[in-house]
């Protein structure tokens, strides 16, 4: 069998694949945040493009990437499927370890795709300028690199002490023609509460996002973008998954177990989704496990109810996995996962027992990581790295038991701009 | 015809090439730092190990690549082989461009491919510690992960100005186990001497390695490792072009044009020796192009003279292009190319017709890197961005003339460790 998956255009899907439309039961609807009520399609209107409201109501099983999107992809896509023969080789496994490098995108995660259609939908309603919040800043430099590609402007606002500590991130959305606001910022009513009260407020997402989505609400040509969580998103990242079926066919690869990391939802959902239709509709018996850190555990630690995507309650409530909208998680390094709450697709697929969770700790995640690094070359982002802590696990387990297994993980980004989280010095 | 070549590990090749084999005239040899005389191989058994000393007089075509060492390589090896047709188009351009990503490499550069077979000599040799400098990091950081594979210790003496303003290589250095001090440093006498005067002395590549080879001399069981410059370098380094060539015949292009940046000469004569074969032996007429800073220019500016290979003349002296080993180049971003002379075999070649040279400006070169990345999607080292350059000139000259043309580029590396090089804010 190849190591290496061929990165033919072949692979590249026409259609993204939406899963609602195999579920045998769909996740209760999202709420209005003053009503309570399930939300018109109308109410969100105020925030999101029309086009991308439409997507998200959806209940089609295919739809259709457009061609300017499909060419924006062809740029990094199909992204790499690559054996892990060295790590393979160092556990002294039986197991055979595939993973999707998402890495190689642009901006270094797989955030770059739902991105990309994204800024491709506000492009066609003349929408000039996309609000959003970013962390660490892989979703902002996404957003940044894909409005660059389709002229609208994005305006993200960055956590302050993000901002502060972590300037390759910023770099690189100013690269991309990205406007970076350090927030908590005097610019929006929900920021200069807290600015008010101290200048160096180190800011949070929650009060990022409630400034986002705020000069959204008050300026008609501002839309907000989410890059992870709602439906659409998960149906973008789709492509993760119809590539890698693409690209196993061809290598002869059938996984029995598929292990994405998990914060909201999209990396896991994006690789995951398009296989568990064969469960749903083939009668595969193919196992999904989602890996969270300890430190935000919305599927191991949280309750599966009615809860705000945001701390300031200003978004539709989702019905997931949470830890409620106050929960504010520790500062670790995985910067992608320290969200509350979870993609209301991912929380049904839980609760029908579909997706298995787990959670790990913050040291033996930077361990895996570290071995990965040394056998396979390449430095996972810290998110990332909840998946193959995992992997390695799963592989020890297939050695302990004599049992062969078949892994395929998502490597969802590359750690470069995340250096300063290896620093031994600290 | 395929935008990507396979990296099927059949482009690996089992043997380095060694351009000496078929040069019609030999560079004058290396002389003695103290008596000006043609060094004797056993002069040098006080810095490299023996096995090295070996290979830097080898007359030998084809040298073996060790078995241990190809499995090493085979972690990130062949690198892909990309079409810039995104580059292409958005130049409107007839020319083809073919890069070979040598960014793929555990340490985000080409510096890996010599780094592995110097840490495996040395392992061979019993010798227990390689000392070397770096500047930005790039060599330092190939040398602690290679080292950390074959069990050799690395001891870098890193100039201080990088060391305090680039801490994610220093980090890199550390998790591959490696030991970094910041250069000049009290543990020598050529530092201490610095580090007297002035604790925070920002230091210099000549200072490192003058700390370096001191260290060296002084231990027997440590050797010296150089990371560019020396024929054995360049031998290893072979390994990027013969891969090309095996890569371009199984997509069926043949480049008339090969371009690479130049410092000291290893990722520009990797790519291009096993070209310039065919130029010797087969008649080829294949153009060679090395691009190099304005601000640090030994080919476009330097004299072609005996000269020491380090500021403190410990090490021999090299016929070569040169600037003076006094010369102290402005502290442009590019720090892998602020060297103040050139390998020996590029500069025999630019004696003999077969390879020009440019020189660019920094503003130009980041222009053309961040063409690269909003069209190619890799953000470039600022390094490789010289090549980038220069290949963009060259497809723009071929859209002016009407004449299409067929151009390879070695992308050497890439920049997330760079990153503050890109900030706008600065």
């Amino acid at each position: 069998m190849l190591r290496y998956a061929s990165r033919d255009e072949k692979h590249l899907p026409a259609k993204f694949y939406n899963l609602k439309a195999d579920l045998p039961e769909l996740p209760p609807p999202p709420l209005h945040p003053l009503t309570r009520q399930p939300i018109n399609p109308s109410d969100l209107e105020a925030i999101f493009p029309r086009s991308f409201i439409a997507q998200e109501v959806s209940l089609e099983r295919e739809i259709p990437i457009p061609g300017k999107v499909l060419e924006a992809y062809s740029v990094f896509r199909p992204t790499p499927l690559i054996q892990a023969s060295k790590l393979q080789a160092y556990l002294g496994t039986p197991a055979k370890i595939f993973y999707k490098f998402e890495g190689v995108s642009p901006t270094g995660s797989h955030k770059t795709n739902t991105a990309l259609m994204q800024a491709y939908l506000a492009s066609q309603a003349g929408v000039s300028t996309l609000s959003t919040e970013t962390g660490a800043g892989q979703w902002g430099t996404a957003l940044a690199y894909a409005g660059s590609l389709f002229g609208v402007k994005a305006r993200v606002y960055m956590v302050r002490s993000s901002f502060r500590q972590k300037p390759g991130r910023r770099i690189m959305m100013e690269l991309f023609g990205g406007e970076v606001t350090e927030s908590p910022s005097p610019t929006t009513d929900s920021g200069l509460k807290y600015y008010q009260e101290n200048p160096d407020h180190p800011g949070s997402l929650g009060i990022a996002i409630s400034e986002a989505v705020e000069v959204a609400v008050k300026n008609p040509d501002i839309k907000y973008s989410l890059g992870s969580v709602l439906d659409t998103v998960l149906i973008h990242q789709s492509i993760i998954g119809l590539e890698a079926q693409s690209q196993c066919r061809e290598i002869g690869f059938e996984p029995d177990l598929v292990i994405g990391c998990i914060g909201g939802g999209s990396n896991f959902a994006g690789l995951s989704f398009p296989f568990v239709r064969r469960n749903l509709k083939e009668k595969a018996t193919t196992k999904y496990l989602a890996i969270e850190p300890e430190a935000c555990p919305s599927l191991t630690g949280g309750e599966l109810t009615y809860d705000s995507a945001d701390s300031a309650g200003l978004t539709p409530w989702l019905y997931m996995h949470t830890l409620g909208k106050d929960f504010i998680p520790p500062a670790i390094h995985a910067g992608g996962l320290r969200y509350h709450g979870m993609a209301p697709l991912v929380s049904q697929l839980v609760k029908l027992g579909l997706v298995q969770a787990k959670a790990y700790a913050q040291d033996k995640i930077f361990q895996a990581a570290e071995l990965f690094l040394k056998t396979e070359g390449i430095l996972p982002a810290p998110e990332s790295a909840h998946a193959i802590a995992a992997v390695i696990d799963e592989a020890l387990q297939a050695k302990k038991s004599g049992q062969p297994a078949s892994i395929l993980f998502n490597l969802s980004g590359h750690g470069f701009l995340d250096i300063s989280a290896y620093d031994r010095q600290k």
